[in-house]
């Protein structure tokens, strides 16, 4: 047994929200209130930025009411940032923020690059002889951290998808008079997990007849003929054709298809969004039949309304787990959600995997999962997704509307000046 | 009391689907049941289409659960169609159809152009002698009917983008680092009943803080300058801005802006769609700001998982009136919603309105239920709007999502040669 931490936890999220992130922070603060080597339970504002700033609140002065309401509330409760921590100053703030609120447990909710941010700040503090133990959530709709079995975020993202799928396509069948071909553009940086995904929008199975007909992901170098080809030879079998595109699609040479926009983020990722109007045009001038694009945008990843009990669940979990793997020892570890392999049935629980593993690894939709036709996933991916969209997060309704909760944001005294951003 | 008429009858479904559209003939079926004069339930495939090509189906053999599943299935089960009936050989083929078939009740399901399809039928058939009564049903999402208070399919999908609007706008809050105009680009043809709707995610009154900030409407001629300034003055208050835009947007000469194509649809409207890119760029070219813009397209008029109960029990209740009023001798009608002045509570119950008083004529959004800002709704919209999205219709769901019933579709034996189209 480790030797008992006595000090303040801090909780933070990062990165682009999700249905569920929201879960992870009630998960801490659950779980850090049955421990009484925690003190005080804080949250800093919108990540590490908010940390620099010494932004702090006080989670436990919430109601209970709230953060109850933080399971089923989308989006980042606490903000987030895309804030990348570069210069020596910034870390040393960082660490001069934790001393000074006796922060000894720190949570951090995110993809990978937070994770490689929660790893440097944890060693650091080691470099400097400040005890604290750090521990890494994970959180992201696009699926891709190494390790974990998958991410929490993700099961709520392609349960939305499949049910839009199945929903458009439903009208597609009543209006099906004519060749029609119908697309829709989703995220997905690197990794076409979101968009294989669509793929349950068929059932509990591969089907080719039933839609999607036709995915595109980023593993798959994009071919116009080949794609011009395919849907061709849907058309032939059905009176439309549903198409569903990662916003990450590359050519042969490893070029992003179309991107609307040269802008970079903050880690220097393109600003990806456009490939779905591309198709468009790719199908209506070399084809000359009617397309229609549709973008869902944000709304992907916030759609609690639609989103999945099971990543919930997991998220939940993830959150309480973190605590106690601190509590217990344990430091610059993630939480990794494993699947037991010991039976048939879907049974997921959560390991520890350390974050220098997964800082800056993404994983790629395995490729022995895609069917020879590079449109379609076989059953090893529906084996593996189906678990994750179970069961429907019920959320309050107030005036016909869904009912989020805000937090009343406490802000913990200031104790130190103001920082110097470059 | 009218003669008593005996013979079959037929139910069909025209124009874009709804949410809710299959509740009507769920209404139809169930009311027709209970009347001994109606002896065979028909369900013609794709509207007119279906009619002309003498694809008819007996929806009495349908299962009492399928007919049941209809309430909560979105699209049109019957399927639907955009073709217009302009011949005298088509006109002439339809009657044909119902004398050889004996439908002496024709019930049609449909936005104006529909409604008009529906009274030029009726009237052929009373100048042929044919005895038949034709009431028409209310259906579109666009709300747009002149004379009924609302329209079957409205209250769904305003209920789905201010859920979408609500559940965005949280993201954004979470990720409000810096500058940010988000466009929601949502459907709506001539009037801005669609984007008005969204107003609804401010919650129960007006307030122009609360998203959406912008609400653009065909109503009102889109002028560039003034588009900029407003996204300046809500930037000046707010982290970010939410514009939601109708695609019928037109400019001060009455031109629509920016459509995507210049195609149009069987019955010569345009097709859009365009606006939501067309606001990204002016943002980002003139004020260099990040804007993101998303595109919901068919999905929001087919989004059942998301539909409003109020709207689901009146349309199935417009479909029970139709019978009703023709069992009892009415004829060449359309049930209309009316709203009951005489409380303060909302009460919906059904009307009648000549089919000629509908035809063609569109009920565009009072001018003065519109802010004098001309982005915003007053209280008037809000007082209308907010009952149309009561109830949240409950969905079955298997394997993690929705399950849609799909009519088994009996075919009735045709008994006359093929229809010659042009």
């Amino acid at each position: 047994m480790a030797e008992e931490l006595v000090g303040n936890c801090l909780v933070a999220q990062s990165g682009g929200p999700t249905s569920v992130i929201n879960a992870s922070v009630a998960g801490v603060v659950q779980e850090a209130l049955e421990h009484e080597c925690i003190e005080e339970i804080y949250g800093g504002l919108n990540g590490v930025l908010g940390i620099l700033k010494e932004d702090l609140i006080d989670l436990a002065e919430e109601s209970q009411q709230t953060i109850r309401g933080l399971r089923y509330t989308p989006a980042a409760s606490l903000g987030t940032c895309r804030f990348k921590l570069k210069r020596a100053e910034d870390y040393n703030r960082v660490l001069e923020v934790f001393e000074t609120h006796n922060i000894r447990y720190f949570f951090y909710a995110g993809g990978n690059d937070s994770q490689d941010t929660a790893n440097k700040i944890s060693k650091l503090a080691q470099e400097r002889g400040f005890q604290m133990r750090a521990i890494g959530i994970p959180k992201t709709i696009d699926n891709d951290l190494v390790v974990t079995d998958h991410c929490p975020g993700y099961g709520s993202v392609i349960k939305h998808i499949s049910t839009v799928v199945r929903e458009m396509c439903l009208d597609h069948e009543a209006m099906g008079q004519h060749d029609l071909v119908s697309i829709l553009e989703v995220m997905g940086r690197n990794a076409g997990w979101i968009a294989a995904g669509a793929s349950l929008a068929k059932g509990n199975r591969e089907n080719p007849d039933k839609p999607p007909h036709l995915i595109y992901l980023p593993e798959v170098p994009f071919s116009v003929e080949k794609y011009l080809d395919d849907v061709k030879r849907v058309l032939s079998r059905n009176k439309y054709c549903m198409v569903v595109v990662g916003e990450g699609l590359v050519d042969a040479d490893g070029n992003y298809v179309n991107t609307s926009s040269s802008a970079t983020d903050a880690f220097g990722h393109a600003q990806l969004g456009g490939c779905g109007d591309y198709l468009q045009g790719l199908v209506e001038e070399n084809l000359g039949i009617k397309a229609r694009s549709a973008k869902l945008g944000i709304h992907q990843r916030a759609a609690a309304s639609c989103s999945s009990q099971a990543d919930n669940d997991e998220s939940f979990m993830a959150g309480r787990a973190a605590v106690k793997a601190a509590i217990s020892g344990e430091t610059d570890k993630m939480v990794t959600l494993t699947r037991s392999t010991d039976s048939d049935q879907y049974v997921c629980e959560t390991g520890l995997e350390p974050l220098e593993n997964i800082a800056n690894g993404v994983k790629m939709l395995p490729k022995e999962w895609i069917n020879e036709d590079g449109v379609s996933m076989n059953y090893q991916f529906f084996k593996y997704a189906m678990p994750l969209i179970k069961g429907e997060v019920e959320v309050p309704y107030e005036h016909g509307l869904p009912q989020y909760v805000k937090l009343s944001k406490n802000r913990v005294s200031k104790q130190l000046g103001e920082h110097h951003f470059e």
